[in-house]
């Protein structure tokens, strides 16, 4: 097949852009159903995600079908593309699974009951999982639905895989990429799970940090206490869960684990001077989520500590009495969840290893801890000097008419990682989310515009691809 | 009225036995309340419970009615004793209310469903309030019940308050007795919601410690954020209490709060040497809970800790993300309970003030700190010569067959604060627990002993007033 006329990719772009508010209600109807992979009272919506999703493919002319782990389904999903297709044969991941909605309160309409409300960029899309990532890859659906509809079918070989876990660490994603290895092999990743630079700018992402989740478990007497008749005596899980996680950081923001940096691989000038010529306004930054001061390791930018610095957070804790007014306990436990974003380099076991080395190092006598590995994923940095990564800033320039931009993200993508180690592929991370979209907080949106132009930089794509 | 004969004491005594089944049916009626003070879906029940004992108290002969107050009502009780009665006129003191029954899946039955199951000690009582404070004012009941039914009616001239916040501050109950001073001026406080030394020794309570409860709320940002996109540069309020409250002990178990032992009376040699006389055994006292080794202020003793220093016990800590899984949140808050337990001269006020003063000393930039006062009441040391003690020790002395002792309680009672400075009266402790009831704690439970001797004391304590 050849490169695809300029008149053809204008047809499907007209063809996409009059079918726009279509593409954004099939995106509602697959944000209804509540896909929560974390809570195990969502599995049937898991499942009806995954069907939702299978259908999509196999109505524009897929092989697709759904396959069965120990915990949610994939759905896999094959289109040859057209006869002599000599191009890339690209892998598609995207997941289907969102997180949870807690606090619920602090949303302004339910989270499965996607509204389209007006904000200062004009529409958005509010719903849990709207660019998190269903928008997302939706997006790519839509792209394939035009070349579909209007540019004489789909234009390139595709294999596609989404899963229902990523929200909770893709444990059973490894496997299932390793034991269908022969079928998913292809030539490049293609992922729209990322931000762009802001509304106006692309960017294209080829730094991720890894991470290591944990939780933990310190256990002390064997029983709640009165703190009255054993306070001074009995050991206070939660005083020590406190005293331990208080003991994360030092003074300058540097995280204590033993041997936690060894491996980080210092920034170089180039980079430092690259990133720094973006001209990120940190200020703004903080601005839109309530803060003023930046905290974390001192000596980077805002910047640096976000694409090349690892962090420790603790997402959660729990321990003790947590309702209404007083009661004078000491708890038997007290639990934590803790993860570290990490960079390129470093490995996700050691950090786990260093963590629980950290604590019991500061064990008190008498408790007990106990630790659970969620996720392990190590960072990750994508080769910005190929073809492919070219192709999609030429595609997105064409689009936005201007400079798509390289940029790292502080986030984690742990199938980048398998698809280079099962698969042997590296992957292109082309996504349209832009920093305020509430990713994991209530009110997640996404802006119709930058759904709009994605649908359109995937058509884009998609032709460049058709034409090797 | 003279002093009862021996005979008549030993007929009410003689009573009291064989009533015993049928005075732990009517304990087991008002186990079943659920009047959990803490939880407002059981402000029904505590109105149940304040009927109940309203009831009983009637049932004997007293003016016994329900006053209102801000929260749950007040109990009181009023009967004038034998004609030409010139004994001391005793202010009874117990709480209808229970602590919330939380992790309520360690409980062997369910806590509002009582159970008489066979202990090392003989048959046992286990239910929430068994011990804490139900159980122990109905021997009181109980023994009021035996000198009506057996020894010619009411030997004492006896009011009775119990108030249904005791587990939540008793907010209202300074505002109450004010109130109604005139009403309630007695010559002395009796109070049974204190322990023996063991089973076997009975004990009366000179020393209680006093306690500050706060409720503080870490804020960062304005919303929940993803880890990655914000990890290392927005600050987390879990990393900072945890950093704040890991720091509340300093290296020799000393809390580092400002000034916080400014205050703290120096235990003297004489209280030393006494308390080591008692021979308390701390490797039993924490091999019963599960642990080993003790902790809390270096240079003390067990004993020394829990009846003559101040500790602080975070009683509970939440925030972020507490499901199952894993879930890359940085929260927008987070919050902790703390209490201080105080010893006499220590002001509570004053203590809160430092807590202030510490958190708001270490609070990083772009956080803010709130505070919620639950409950605020100074030690309290009662003068352990007066004939109310005598009295009360000649009265264990004669039922137990060995020396009744002096002893602290690392426990709070707040209203015997109250008692001495808004009605001018001391008080006397005489109670019934044990150090594994419990109380608190799942499976709270009651020897039927310690019952029994209960009221059986009382009785003989009533005796000694009766004779002035």
């Amino acid at each position: 097949m050849p490169t695809p006329s300029p008149e053809t990719v204008a047809a499907v772009l007209r063809h996409a852009d009059g079918q726009l508010d279509q593409s954004r209600e099939r995106l509602f109807d697959l944000l209804r159903i509540p896909s929560i992979s974390a809570q195990p009272a969502h599995q049937v919506d898991c499942q009806r995600a995954a069907a939702w999703s299978r259908d999509r493919f196999a109505e524009l002319g897929f092989r697709a079908d759904i396959r069965p782990t120990q915990g949610h389904p994939v759905v896999v999903a094959h289109h040859d593309g057209p006869a002599g297709y000599a191009g890339p044969h690209i892998l598609f991941y995207g997941h289907y699974d969102v997180q949870p909605v807690d606090p619920v309160e602090l949303w302004s309409s339910p989270p499965f009951d996607p509204q389209l409300v007006d904000g200062p960029r004009g529409k958005r899309f509010v719903a849990r999982g709207a660019v998190d990532d269903k928008g997302q890859w939706m997006m790519f659906v839509e792209a394939l639905r035009a070349w579909h509809d209007a540019g004489g079918g789909i234009p390139a070989r595709i294999t596609v895989v989404l899963e229902g876990e990523e929200e909770v660490g893709s444990v059973n994603l490894e496997p299932f990429l390793k034991a269908h290895a022969g079928e998913l092999k292809a030539d490049l990743g293609l992922i729209s799970d990322t931000g762009m630079w802001d509304v106006e700018t692309p960017a294209i992402t080829t730094r991720l940090r890894g991470m290591t989740y944990v939780e933990m478990t310190l256990k002390a007497a064997k029983r709640d206490l009165h703190s009255g008749l054993f306070g001074g005596s009995a050991l206070n899980p939660i005083n020590a869960l406190t005293k331990i996680l208080g003991d994360l950081h030092d003074a300058d923001g540097r995280i204590r684990l033993p041997g936690f940096y060894d491996k980080v691989v210092p920034i170089t000038n180039a980079q430092r001077a690259q990133w720094d010529s973006l001209g990120f306004d940190e200020a703004a930054f903080l601005g839109d989520i309530g803060l003023t001061t930046p905290v974390g390791e001192r000596g980077y930018s805002a910047l640096e500590r976000l694409w090349a610095r690892p962090t420790a957070d603790i997402n959660g804790i729990w321990g003790g009495y947590t309702g209404a007014g007083s009661k004078t306990v000491i708890a038997a436990e007290a639990s934590a969840k803790i993860s570290f974003r990490l960079v390129p380099n470093q490995q996700p076991e050691e950090v786990f290893a260093q963590f629980q080395r950290f604590v019991n190092d500061r064990l008190p006598p008498g408790a007990a801890a106990s630790f659970r590995l969620f996720g392990a994923a190590p960072g990750v940095e994508v080769n910005a000097d190929s073809p492919w990564v070219r192709a999609a800033q030429a595609a997105l320039t064409e689009e936005y008419g201007r400079q798509a931009i390289l940029i790292g993200s502080g986030g984690s993508i742990p199938v980048v990682t398998s698809l280079k180690t099962i698969l042997g592929i590296d992957t292109l991370l082309m996504g349209f989310g832009l920093d305020d979209d509430q990713i994991h907080s209530p009110n997640e949106k996404f802006e119709q515009v930058c759904f709009h132009h994605g649908i359109r930089s995937h058509i884009r794509l998609l032709a460049k691809f058709a034409g090797g």
